[in-house]
């Protein structure tokens, strides 16, 4: 009977009465649970099989959820939701309506905090030993957090105050070497001279004995070290970096024995203060395909369960490898160009950049702050740094891109990978805030390219422009757009001035394709050929499909759902032009301007609709007819509401926001029909005239 | 004469050929120079003077601007523009169109970067390093940062890079154990352990030899420290933190001593790779009053150069003031709330908390993600943590309020000072970006309040929502606003769906009491005295004056602008209706919605206009026209244009940018007069019409 063991747990008390071997049983079960529940929806599998051993100790140690267990970005903790009462649902693991691949607080008391940005643990866990001993209340916390997320900045501001504050809070450093990618930086290094220079489990008492039966000398350089500061921890070479903080260092331990975990768990509660446990793990522990590369396996798509074969990829080729072939193809010819990731350069498509050109190449590790800055002094000192960090990642960097790039306006190329909706990585991933955030910054240009090959012109553009650029693009197959039929075209080439006049004279030709339902098939997937780029004009929209109704203004994959909802408009007798806008900053301010002929004007967006690319076009018309005098026309605003959006697939988020074709027909054909019902008589020029 | 040395100096390179008692006496005349003008202007006096001899000694070693000197913060390097060209215009420190009181690439060669937000030098130092490496240029890159600075997350996460990468980096540790208030942290307990445990310029060779004088066993530990690593190392207690992240550690030394500062820094060129000079200062050194109190010299405002007395306040009480009175009294009968700063316990008003409520005081240093994140732990605990960081330096957490706080909807109240304009600290302290970005994180509430007392109700509120909520206020003066009259007052409280025709009603009398002088008199300084609290209700304005022709939507300190504009609007026989508006997030959308009847409606506010609070009710008007299908009013849109805003008086700036009285006037009745004048013949209404 497979799982007998993991289905007797209901909750994490059965554990506790457990033996060592049981325990390593159920470890064994959960392992093979997690490969074939990733191996049907993908996920992480690699560190949740890394931290599998921890967790199965946490869970027999503490007790939660009065122990409060805070898991670091939470992609490591999937024995956790299969220890904590949800073994059934866990199939559903990623799925639209079922269990976040995160740490999610609504999903089960035993989930602390919602989790999904790296680093953020410690900081967590300070708070709620503050809250904690403020109220006097008895609990544990603890803080399971890996070797990449220590060396984010944050997670170093909260060592800071957890070693001064000097209260009971236990952190379990999982030190794979590994994390995402190779693990970078100073602190991985040290870490890593620790693992190779001591056995495990030293204690400090062995080492300080040692000393003092070398006799006199010996003692007195105990002595001497006791009067510097903490005794003999200067000969445990393991702590000094966190013993510097304050913090009480164990280990370190093989974060595989279960038997020891449990051993350094019970005795690190016998010590005041803060505590940290360094546990050494293989990430993808126990599945040879996983071990053998962690790193395909970190995110993993599906796979072959028996040969950890990944399915054959059916898609064309993505925006990222768009990308990665470009900025490849465009360092070639300017050696000034330079890579800059924080801990993606397979996921951001540079081990391409990487391979060729690794003296250009710095992956400074989860530590967006400093990626941004240091890309600012690569700027100042003459280089055209490309920065590529996924959209919801470079968050973290907001005040950096304000204060270290835009105000000294360097030229700094932001590239945004998984912008809009990424699918099943879910809330924390999606990239919705950026054209909002992005444009609210002075001297800050933004491309939002629809196809991949409009990636490779945007990017060709933004080395080519000055000061910072971000081009913002998502997850996924790229689209290829066939080129706009001659009608279209030449009312694109025409300039924005004879744009309104150009589109309604393309209008019945437009009107007479759009029967043909071979009109849909504009849209096509890409194939691997890239034509040479081009430079994009800045501030410059393209119309890809002329009509005189209703015109779409698109940016990114909403370009695609327009020109699919405007063959459906279309069917109902609504002739749609759309325009594919391509700059969110500078916008198309002369093509707002002559749009004042249609009865409705739609913005289509997959971003926040809360001062994002909408309303960037609704401040444009408002200043526009302000200074004019002209009504702007009625405008609708499509994109993602001022709420988080829960996992699934793309195309299932689509549906869910009505981003789909026909609910984006059905949404402005209802808005168009409103707009041309004859009803205006609360209008200003209603009274103005009576 | 006074300055007879340093007036010689035109460059730094004049400072090579003097004897180390010529800089000394260089080093006097500065901090003279320093006193004589800060007393004049105000400004980062104690740090300053504390960093004279560092910055002399830089100026005397290194060949800037060839080799880059890259200055954390920027607010310590006054003696830098004295020695580098500008000390004829050294006058005009932080005053309007005269010197910046931060390093400003723009100003000088000399400067590298813009700075004025803590713990970037490091990431500007490593991006130039790599540039120079990449390019093969030959020079040097030196940064000088604080210990306050170097605890900051970014700092961190550089050095996890410059210690990884292993490059020719300086970095200058500039320690006054002080920096803004005490400093906070493990890092600073740490560093202050040194201070007290070792001699300075203590070297390694020293106690290596010591050592292998026991005899064998303590060479045996010399080898075995070999073997483990960087051999002797060990046993200099002051480096193992930085040599632990590979970076050579030199010192302590005498920060004071140019002698002494000199040779550290010519020997640390002879070393490969990254090395860090601990120097320790005193804050304020050789300006008494500021020995006494560096934290009140810190940012310091006018003062008489003999007595360090600051200038009478003659301003009545400020917003800072009235919300850390208003937390008192808050946190009296509500022992849930726990406050949190970013090293700034007096600038934000908290200094009272700390006083009475230690327990439940937190500053975590220069470190404002762990501030938002740690919050978000101690809500989840089941406090209400109050979060009192500036604007601008909240932005370094938009990752947390949105990862950490917005989405887990946690009860967080964020209190951001320096909201708006903040004067003589200039560009990169306005906080201009709050409204833009907080209003796009879902779940966040914004309240603008306009007065001191409405500070202190939006508090009372803030702490009785679910939810975050953010509270955003100016630096300064706060202003009381008489009640409204009474029948403004009874248009405010006939509810939203009546407040136009009661506005329309109120209008007679407000046209007639427009053209008593006395109304403008209704703005007035804030006394001492502070009603008792009451609660806002979300998402409602309060009508302030009524009036027929156009209506003012303001927050903040554009209330009082526009009800002083309006004044002004009234003499030219334009009737101006008032509205503070309170709420950006809830917005008063029944309020919008009846706005339908004036010719125009404007919103003022003290920030960017591209996606503020303007762009709010624009979304909010499109939003109802287009479910409505009623043409919205023209709007205005008033506030800050999409560009840095320079240093001055706060009054200085409102004039630059149009916000003093009488430019608002004329700009609302300019659009006034273009809205009124009948040219509608290009409106969508006249086609559809036609």
């Amino acid at each position: 009977m497979y799982f007998s063991l993991l289905q007797q747990i209901e909750s994490p008390a059965d554990l506790k009465s457990l033996s060592d071997e049981e325990l390593q049983i159920i470890a064994a079960e959960i392992r093979l649970k997690l490969i074939q529940v990733t191996a049907m929806n993908g996920g992480h599998l690699a560190s949740s099989l890394g931290a599998t051993d921890i967790i199965i100790a946490m869970h027999s140690v503490y007790n939660a959820p009065v122990d409060k267990l805070v898991f670091d970005t939470g992609h490591q903790a999937y024995a956790h939701k299969l220890l904590t009462g949800r073994q059934t649902e866990f199939d559903s693991l990623r799925l639209f309506g079922g269990l976040s691949g995160f740490i999610r607080k609504d999903e089960s008391p035993y989930d602390v905090h919602d989790s999904g940005h790296a680093s953020d643990a410690l900081s967590i866990a300070m708070g709620l030993a503050l809250s904690r001993d403020i109220d006097g209340r008895d609990e544990r916390v603890v803080a399971l957090v890996g070797d990449a997320a220590i060396s984010g900045g944050m997670a170093f501001e909260a060592l800071n105050q957890i070693g001064h504050e000097g209260r009971d809070i236990t952190i379990i450093l999982n030190d794979n070497e590994m994390s995402i990618a190779q693990n970078v930086g100073a602190l991985s290094l040290y870490l890593t001279k620790v693992r190779s220079s001591r056995p495990y489990i030293q204690t400090r008492d062995s080492i300080e004995s040692r000393l003092s039966s070398l006799g006199n000398p010996g003692r007195h350089l105990v002595e001497m070290g006791e009067r510097m500061r903490d005794s003999a921890k200067l000969f445990l070479i393991g702590g000094t970096f966190f013993e510097d903080m304050g913090i009480t260092y164990l280990g370190p331990v093989d974060g595989h024995s279960i038997t020891q975990l449990k051993q350094v768990m019970q005795s690190s509660k016998q010590i005041a203060g803060p505590v940290l446990i360094h546990a050494f793990t293989q990430k993808g522990k126990g599945y040879l395909p996983a071990e053998a590369d962690p790193e395909l396996f970190h995110g993993a798509s599906r796979f072959t369960l028996s040969t950890g074969q990944f399915e054959a990829k059916t898609e064309g080729k993505s925006y990222t490898e768009f990308f990665g072939d470009a900025l490849v193809a465009e360092a070639e010819v300017d050696r000034r160009i330079i890579a800059v990731t924080a801990a993606m350069p397979k996921g951001t498509g540079l081990d391409g950049f990487k391979q060729l050109f690794p003296e250009r190449f710095f992956d400074v590790g989860i530590a967006e702050e400093h990626a941004v800055a240091s890309a600012a002094g690569m700027a100042l000192g003459g280089n055209i740094p490309v920065v590529a960090i996924y959209s919801s990642f470079l968050q973290r960097a907001f005040d950096q891109l304000i204060t270290n790039v835009s105000l000294m306006n360097q030229h700094v190329v932001f590239c945004l990978d998984r912008a809009g909706l990424v699918g099943e990585d879910g809330t924390t991933h999606h990239g919705v805030f950026d054209l909002a955030y992005l444009r609210t910054m002075p001297n800050m240009k933004i491309i939002v390219p629809a196809t991949g090959a409009q990636l490779a012109d945007a990017l060709h553009t933004a080395l080519r422009l000055a000061g910072p650029v971000a081009l913002r693009f998502p997850r996924g197959e790229a689209f290829v757009l066939d080129p706009p039929d001659d009608a279209a075209s030449a009312a694109g080439a025409a300039g924005a001035a004879d744009t309104a006049n150009a589109a309604s004279a393309a209008g019945t030709a437009s009107a007479a394709s759009a029967t043909d339902t071979a009109n849909a098939a504009n849209v096509t997937p890409a194939t691997g050929a890239t034509p040479a780029p081009k430079l994009l004009e800045p501030g410059k929209a393209e119309l890809l499909r002329a009509g005189k109704d209703v015109a779409l203004l698109a940016v990114g994959r909403m370009v695609k759902q327009s020109l699919l909802a405007a063959d459906k408009l279309a069917d109902q007798g609504v002739d749609a032009a759309v325009y594919n806008m391509i700059w969110v900053k500078p916008l198309d301010t002369e093509l707002l301007a002559s749009l004042t002929n249609y009865q409705l004007v739609v913005t289509l967006e997959e971003g926040t609709l809360t001062g994002g690319f909408g309303s960037a076009v609704l401040e444009a018309m408002s200043d526009i007819g302000s200074a004019d005098s002209v009504a702007a026309p009625r405008l609708l605003r499509i994109g993602i509401p001022d709420e988080f959006i829960t996992h699934g697939t793309t195309n299932q988020l689509f549906e869910l926001l009505g981003f789909d074709a026909p609910s984006l027909a059905e949404t402005i054909r209802q808005a168009f029909d409103r707009n041309t019902a004859p009803k205006y008589s609360k209008t200003i020029l209603a009274d103005s005239q009576s």
